[in-house]
Parts: structure tokens; sequence; C-alpha cells
């Protein structure tokens, strides 16, 4: 059975989330959907990140197992046939060694996370970025991000519902910039590490938009870290401004 | 009565265009209709352009007239208050001459139009740029838009049902770039000129797109200009990679 690899771009708004559900949209389903249009199944893939509910993917990355061998570029383009009119698409596609595995062969994911900072109400940016009313202090941001960076036990940072058998992971990067957007600044948060607990990167952004606003300093996060206890955090922002960016393996996958 | 200026940002899906329709969606309707919320109408506002249905705008300018003198911040944001949920937003106001008009003062229109070349279908900005499948030639695309520019009769280049008296226009800048777009390689045409006639820019960009993709070559697009006749035009490509972007006054108004 040849395996593939893809990389996938979705909109978070129409899912449940990566995750297939019962009785519920999933971007997991949808693919899987279409792979039964192609080849009889049940199809079963697997996935670098399982996002949540809202959150989209620039860069997510699957593999498929198929008994035909098919040009790469044929099957992402009869999927997207297939996969329509969801948002979602295989925007790249290559064959993989037959152990290589999505998941377990990621050495990195990155996610972006984008808040539009503004008095008006967003209108072409709606659903794609969290709104905020206030504006935020950039350098107050990454100096309370940069006490995050490293290994740490990160209870404070994930929600109560995380799987992860420990909550020490080792966050390798959390930059953020402002970017001039399509239709005005935003503030971008690049976040990395090898894996990442659940809600992490909804729960640092939460808390470091109150360190932007001005209500937590540098030092609050610092204590909220260390006191290991989910209480402390900060509140967990909304998932639509939260994309999957892309995922780093070994090798160069799909350039 | 005080006259004020607004900026106004929308996305143009949900809206029969800009301008007032009995029984249809209209950008000016709805801005009308705040209005009457703040004083007893009717109010009858002014734009800078009558964008078509479906064209969006990131700075559209209106000017409208109010009994009370307002503090513009404070009209903004009970305009915006009474907008909700439409993706509309008044993004700047400001107080004007009672002679100040945002259509008859106006010195420039600039508008954009993106689009997202590539194979895969498009997700995140669907509905935001118009999506071709061929690669495209700027080069080319560049040479046949610099014909276009200056003083012509621009017959070939307007729809039939256009209003202007004369279809000699001054054509002041089409420029063509590649864009690192949020979620890929976009094509952005800037196009600007006091004023515009109907479809003229949605004619330029879907004859452009012909050259891009090798059906048409520079050369056809003088020849086409020099016809004087809508039938030698392209295909008018769709109106939701279409924006206004900004309109020029004599003196910066929201600056």
């Amino acid at each position: 059975m040849p395996r593939y690899a893809l990389k996938v771009e979705y909109q978070g708004a129409p899912f449940s989330g990566w995750q297939r559900q019962k009785d519920q949209p999933s971007v997991q389903g949808a693919i899987e959907h279409a792979l039964a249009r192609l080849e009889p199944g049940p199809h079963t893939i697997g996935a670098a990140g399982r996002t949540d509910a809202g959150v989209h993917a620039l860069g997510q990355v699957a593999h498929c197992d198929l008994t035909r061998d098919w040009d790469p570029f044929r099957l992402s383009e009869a999927l997207n046939f297939h996969l329509k009119p969801a948002p979602v698409a295989i925007t790249a596609c290559v064959q993989v060694a037959d152990d290589w595995h999505a998941r377990f062969s990621a050495l990195e994911r990155q996610y972006l996370f984008r808040i539009m900072a503004r008095r008006a109400p967003v209108t072409h940016e709606d659903g794609r970025v969290w709104h905020v009313k206030s504006d935020l202090d950039i350098v107050a941001m990454q100096a309370a991000a940069d006490r995050l960076i490293g290994q740490h036990d990160f209870t404070t940072f994930r929600s109560t519902i995380c799987q992860a058998k420990s909550p020490v992971k080792t966050l390798d990067g959390l930059r953020i910039e402002r970017v001039d957007g399509f239709s005005g600044p935003e503030v971008h948060f690049h976040v990395r590490a090898r894996s990442f607990l659940h809600n992490q990167v909804r729960s640092f952004v939460g808390t470091l938009e109150r360190v932007g606003a001005g209500s937590w300093s540098p030092q609050d996060v610092s204590e909220a870290l260390a006191a290991r206890d989910r209480a402390a955090c900060g509140p967990v922002c909304p998932g639509h401004g939260l994309y999957l960016a892309r995922v780093i393996y070994p090798e160069p996958l799909f350039d």
C-alpha cells in the first residue's frame, strides 16, 4: 500500500475540528469521505495536529494509504474535486515511505495567531482574526512571552481536558510582530514547539493579550507559569484567530 | 447642518452594491438606516464610488449631513453599533465643510484587484480573490497594461449600460505585482484614475488575465482598445476580487 503525505489548508469555521466525530462535520471526515470516492474505504488518515473547532490550517500535514499507485499531483486534484464545496484544499502531495507518519515523524509544529486591535468592527477579516478593542503593547507582550520559552511545566496553560501524559513541554519560539494586514494593522504571534498541550497556544495568547492591554505585567506571567495551576491562566482566547501554519519534518517534504 | 466624511470598509457579498435599491440590501441603505437610528431621517448620503454587487471596499468615502454637532469619533462608534451585524465598518470620521462632497471633491479613485493563480481551490480567500488555474505572466500583463495608460476612448472596456456621457477617460496608473498573500502568492492590480467607466476595472483585468495566460498578446490589447467596440473586450472578470481601496482628495482627510 503506497503512502502519501498531503499538505492541507482549511477554514475552521464549518468543522467541529480536525478529528472525525460521529454526526459532526470534521476535516478528517471530509478528506476520508473524498478518499472513499477514489478507493473503497474505510480510510483512516493521520495528521500532524488535531486542531480544535474553529481553528484554521495553512499547512496541516496528513498521510493516507491507498492500494493503487497514484501520481501525487493527480491524487491531489482528485481529492480537491471530491472535497468541493468544503473549504478544504490539498495544496501539495508526495509519496512517502511506508513507515513515515504525519504525526510521529514531525519535529516541530508552527502556529500563527492573528489579532486585529482596533475600535471599528472587523469586516474582511471576520472569523479570521481575534478582534480586540484596546491597543496592544508589543514590547511588553514580547517580554512576557520570553519568560515562557524553554522547558517548563505548562499546567497553567493547558486545558483541564488535556490528555497529554506530562504537562512538561519545550516551547522553542514565541515571536510577536506587528504586520500590515490586508485591511489594516494586525499583531501576529508565531509559536513553535515539537508538540503542544491542549489549548496551549490559545492560553498563551489570551494571557499575553492581557499584558498587551496593560492589565498584567510580564512578571504576572512568570508567576502564573510558576503556579502550575490552571486557575492562574489568563482568559483563553477564541480559536478563530489560530492557524496551524507549518509542520517540520527531518527532510523537506513538499519543496 | 454639519457635514461629516466617513471612511467605509465593507464586504461586497451580502449587498446588491453600494447604491440604495428598493427591496435589496445595499451598503448605502445599511448606513442610512444606521443614521436614522441617530437622527430622524430620511437620510441620503453621497459616496465617492458606486461599487457594483459583490465589490468590496477598504476605503470607500461617503458624506452625511446631521442636525446635531457630533464628536466625529462618537459618531463613528454609534454608526458601527447600529450597523452590526452587517459587514460594514466606519473606520474613520471627520467633520468637513458644508460644500465638501465625497464624489465631486474626489481627485482620484484607487482600486485593487486580487487574483489567486493556483491549481488547488481557494479556502481562506474564497469570495475575496478571483481564482484562476493558469500561471500568469506578469511581465506580459504589465506590457499590455502600459498600453492602456493615458487618455483614451475606452468604449471597449465599459459595459453597455454605462451611463457616463463620454467614453473618454484618463487612466493614471495600472501596476501589476506579485504579492505574498496570507495563504499563498497573489497577483495584485493597482488601478487609479480620476474616475472610471462602468465595469472598466473588471474589463481591464479580465482582458489582461488572457494576456497573462498566453491567449492574448499585448498587441491584441492595443487593437482591442483601438477598436472602440465593446465586443473586442476580453471576458469581464467577477467582482469579488475587486476592492475600492482609496479615494484621494485635495487635502488629506483622515490622516
